[in-house]
């Protein structure tokens, strides 16, 4: 049932992934990235391995439910790329990270983390002026990643122009293309670093 | 009415673009870069695009009152590149990035932020020691870049060696050519990630 | 009584020593890298010399209690090496870095760190969920090596998944392969870092 | 009366300046590299220019009273350099960079700034234990480098295990060898990342 995924595919996981590691995003084994195939079908990181020094082995196909079109074994975060892709269909690259600002915000606030003012922010999708109050939503961590999905998809559905943060976990982001979620990724860290230092000089 | 950007022009916006890029200073679509060509022309990146992977393609001309000379769409802050062409005969390049400190300290205080005894200070036009106090004046940021260039012109014509900073937007500097222009950056990111620390500290 | 390290070998321990030094935790002349050869013998940097510009040259061989099996002088802190693959047969890699988040933690409180609810923590050996707390002992440093792996010993055998951490000094990780050694040191260090930043928020 | 610098020199000079760079120590024009070349001659870097981006025709040779063997403008601070081969005949490099932490402390206390426990006091010349308390001295800047030579000469000549920082200027660090220099600046930038990290814990 092995499908081969294609050049492009694979080359643009390997490169999200080497640029992901040198900012430091994806430590250990953490992280998974993916892109949409067609209607049906996705190119996504299998289970394990780290993300900086990715090959065509280390990605997999997957159906929108998340059923395995490869002949390996999916991370269990694979339904949440999956259930972007249902949810949006011009969602075309997603990608999961862990930075040490977002995973420190997520563990001593409840959240939404509310960005406003920044240059940045007309970055993300819909945004045409700084002077707006986007909320990033972060959800509680659970090792049940389909009950995690079920919690928090009436909140993605409805619109979250940031993405999201899992509590202790990092951040997900997605585009229309792959260079445009790698620079949303890159956006929403780099947000997410002005807001961890103003906490610390509003003690 | 396209004309050729000359090479040496554009492998300058295409190295400062990754020079800047590899010291996080142009997160996401972030930041832009420019050159002037003659006493009418600068050459200058295009709306949107990550400027870590800059290209021929990227770069565009207008001329001193941001007309493009090139068929494409400018970004609407080349009028703040051109002001600072028109206000000095001898600024060769012009530079603006966001880092995590000049974004965080535009947004925390309400400026000018002044910067005191440090050695770096001798990296900007006609300073000979340490011993000065040197103001970087905060604008704050409008959609409207018109209406903050006319904010920002009769500060900014009364002389401000360390360049300037747009609330929550960034740093623009400039420099006779773009190796100066590059160093002045690097040593203006310097200060404000000093003076970030020093707050810090001083709480 | 020289004997060739075998290629394979020098060249893991070659990268990861780059690799270190790439994140800064290899200053100076700081930390050390084996791997095992067979149950009887390791492979391990010689005492001195920069970590990041390692070569076949800097890899000297001993035996499971330090005894140099190259015309070599072993780094003193061969014998906490020797220890970990004394006491875990399956252990493969042996890797000790300097931080300064996990420099800083080691000499501001006395110990164990306890490390929870952090997704990353799946990345050590046995963990299956964030839902946990994990304990990284923290050694009083000694010159004397073999008191400080004496003292060490028990609380090492009774099981240290995350590593341990010697004060003002630095952490041992290990794995059964490089890879996960390196995952597993880049995973402990994050967290480090995430714990120094709630530290500074939590004043 | 113009000399060639030996290759194997511009070659250690140019390397350094390219390490210190990756590390952020050298920002704008700052920073100055020297290694002698005989009991009466050093090559040092000239004045100006960016330290990252070195070649033959950025390093000049002087005499060990600063007195220019090549036809060019030595920086002022050359005679800082001068006075550590003068003052230690085992002194073969010399490297002088401006980092944020040393910045940030020599501008936020008096000095001597002093360093305990750390293992990496080990890099530092005669140095065999953790167990011990150094003294970093902090002297005034002052743009006449002769009378700051002056001022500092009893200090140092006394000996300063770490080297010494000039006040809102960076460090000075030396060795028998570049590769020595390079690891003590290293061993010390480390430490004082520590130091800062330290006094925001504890205030």
């Amino acid at each position: 049932m092995s499908q081969t995924t294609p050049a492009w595919a694979v080359d643009a996981i390997v490169r999200a992934g080497q640029r992901m590691d040198a900012r430091g995003w994806v430590p250990a084994t953490a992280g998974n990235i993916s892109v949409r195939l067609d209607s049906e079908r996705i190119a996504i990181t299998r289970s394990g391995g780290h993300k900086g020094f990715l090959d065509a082995e280390a990605v997999m196909q997957v159906d929108l439910a998340g059923v395995p079109l490869t002949d390996a074994k999916p991370s269990a975060e694979t339904l949440l790329h999956c259930q972007i892709y249902r949810l949006f269909p011009q969602a075309g690259a997603v990608l999961h990270g862990h930075s040490v600002a977002g995973t420190v915000l997520s563990m001593t606030e409840p959240g939404p983390i509310r960005l406003a003012q920044y240059e940045v922010l007309k970055a993300f999708e819909g945004q045409s002026t700084h002077d707006v109050v986007l909320a990033l939503p972060v959800f509680d961590n659970d090792q049940d990643i389909a009950r995690l999905a079920s919690v928090a998809e009436p909140i993605i559905a409805a619109g979250t122009p940031l993405g999201y943060l899992i509590r202790g976990h990092g951040v997900y982001v997605w585009g229309p293309s792959m260079d445009v979620a790698l620079a949303r990724l890159e956006g929403l860290e780099f947000l997410l670093a002005c807001e961890l230092e103003r906490r610390k000089l509003a003690r």
